[in-house]
């Protein structure tokens, strides 16, 4: 996929706050007329999905990079290129740290939709997002609701939980417990916090299983466990290693704090009410940030939404590594025409 | 229940390191000739049961003060009396801090053990631990099979899993990313690690339904949810000022790496099938560190016993909350006579 940028002039912040130019980072298949596809990335993800989502996105994968007209916007705060905490300020030559105005997910929806329009698409054909890449899929599903065709929503909510943000607010303890992070001294600050934030959320995107299939200790007479603690280590290393920092995933944390599709539209299930496209929602057996459960409860205000649930070993993270469900799920539903 | 105080002296403990004198401080309750009742505490708790299970312990109530002898020990390491990191080293005046040797989950039964040998007790009619309570419990189960008559082990293991292990680094990472944590000046050294830590570990006690239930964000149109990150910081700090200090946590996250009934006697299995206790083992539905799936698992190796499987919205810390369903649980396997 191809790289592009957009510049925003006189962003104005939801939550306050307005800068003369927001930068927007975007990645696009190569093809002119394809069905358009829109994807929305997660957390600590990218504008290029085909890096993130390989199974799924690529030359004759089911988002297939020669066939479909793929796009996919970098969240603004995330610092892979769209504008955040970690961009430079104008007025100072230094990264805005916490200069930077908070960020909520209807910011990162405002740019996909400048993108949106910078491109000239009058009409998605298929909207997918999972995790807080569902969180913007659902907001713009509910905000521009005749732009989309279909919509898959997996593995998400309309609103942030408490049980989703007592996790958050874990993770933002983490780094306000590393001075270095106020201290901001430069792009390392926080990183011992974002370390351990990172390997505090990754805990919340598997599950009992999974840890257990992938990281059980050798059966033999050692006198303290090590695996899963060094794994635990190792993924939050890996995190900075790929260009990280405690500033952009502070400011990501806030965001999805801020998901509520049903501010200031009378609730959640009048927003939801809204929807016009074709919906599929899914949810992940084990998953124990978007459980099941909570997922019934919302997917029926979708007027027409059918919804599936897969199964997995890997909790939360079964939106990214099971591929062939995934695939068989959204096949019937999403790509006929 | 009255505080006693017992001092072994020279004791070895399993990874290395003696100590001329370790305190052990228990608690009992006043009748002399009922019933013997043990009670093992979890991570954070202390010798008194009245204390922490106030529905299940005291006068009247199913462990009842004043008719059965009720004992429980203050595990090594805990901040509660009992030796370890946060107690004076009387070699230098001054907290142990990382001088304490490691401590294991057989570390603490051997000092339960010699307060058994203190109290000239001979049999114990009943042994009941819940969590880290629970890995003593088991352990102590295995290692003198015949001192026990019947044996209730609830939400526990007879090993540490890769995912309740993994939990404990992220806390570690917590406490390690608190640089105060390392240069122990006193005992407020890692606080903000501490705090973390413990709401960390919150809300792998609870689970997704328990916060939907008492952390619901109202439904106005408030930018960020904070509900439930108020609950979280509150717990960090509630359990600062009950007296816990970053040490003790630390040392104790260690032992329960240390939790494994199956070191030196080929396996857990091997070692679960030398219990001779009449034995009910006890799940929680909605508990994520100890699933009910992973309890099935192991349950069966303990010759006879009984499982059963509890309801609760409030996940692993269900132990402390559902008092009704463990009273109608425990009655008829464990008190008849």
């Amino acid at each position: 996929m191809i790289r592009h940028e957009l510049f925003l002039d006189d962003f104005a912040f939801e939550a306050g706050g307005r800068l003369d130019r927001v930068n927007v980072v975007y990645h696009t298949s190569r093809v002119q007329h394809g069905r358009v596809v829109w994807i929305c990335h997660a957390l600590t993800a990218n504008s290029d999905p085909e890096d993130w989502w390989p199974e799924m996105v690529g030359p004759g994968r089911f988002f297939d990079t020669e066939r479909d007209f793929i796009v996919c916007v970098n969240m603004i705060a995330s610092p892979y290129g769209s504008s955040g905490p970690a961009s430079v300020n104008p007025d100072t030559g230094l990264p805005y740290y916490f200069d930077f105005p908070a960020v909520t997910v209807r910011d990162m929806v405002a740019a996909m939709a400048a993108v949106r329009r910078a491109l000239s698409i009058e009409r998605v054909d298929l909207l997918v997002g999972s995790s807080i890449g569902g969180f913007q899929a659902v907001e713009w599903a509910v905000s521009e609701p005749e732009l989309f065709d279909r919509a898959a929503f997996i593995a998400t909510a309309p609103r942030v939980s408490p049980f989703l943000s007592a996790g958050i607010e874990t993770q933002r303890m983490a780094l306000e417990a590393d001075p270095t992070f106020r201290q901001a001294v430069d792009l390392s600050g926080g990183a011992a916090g974002l370390r351990c934030a990172r390997a505090q959320a990754l805990i919340s995107y598997r599950c009992f299983e999974g840890y257990g299939l992938t990281q059980a200790e050798p059966d033999d007479d050692t006198l303290f466990a090590v695996r899963a603690a060094s794994y635990e280590r190792y993924q939050g290393e890996k995190l900075l290693r790929r260009g990280f920092d405690a500033y952009s995933y502070y400011y990501l944390c806030n965001a999805v704090d801020s998901h509520n599709v049903g501010r200031g539209r009378g609730g959640v299930a009048a927003a939801l009410g809204r929807i016009r496209a074709k919906t599929l929602v899914a949810s992940i057996d084990t998953d124990a940030i978007f459980p099941p459960a909570e997922i019934e409860t919302w997917a029926p205000m979708i007027p027409g939404a059918v919804y599936k649930r897969l199964t997995s070993s890997f909790g939360h993270d079964g939106f990214l590594l099971e591929t062939k469900q995934l695939t068989e799920l959204l096949e019937p539903y999403l790509l006929c025409k």
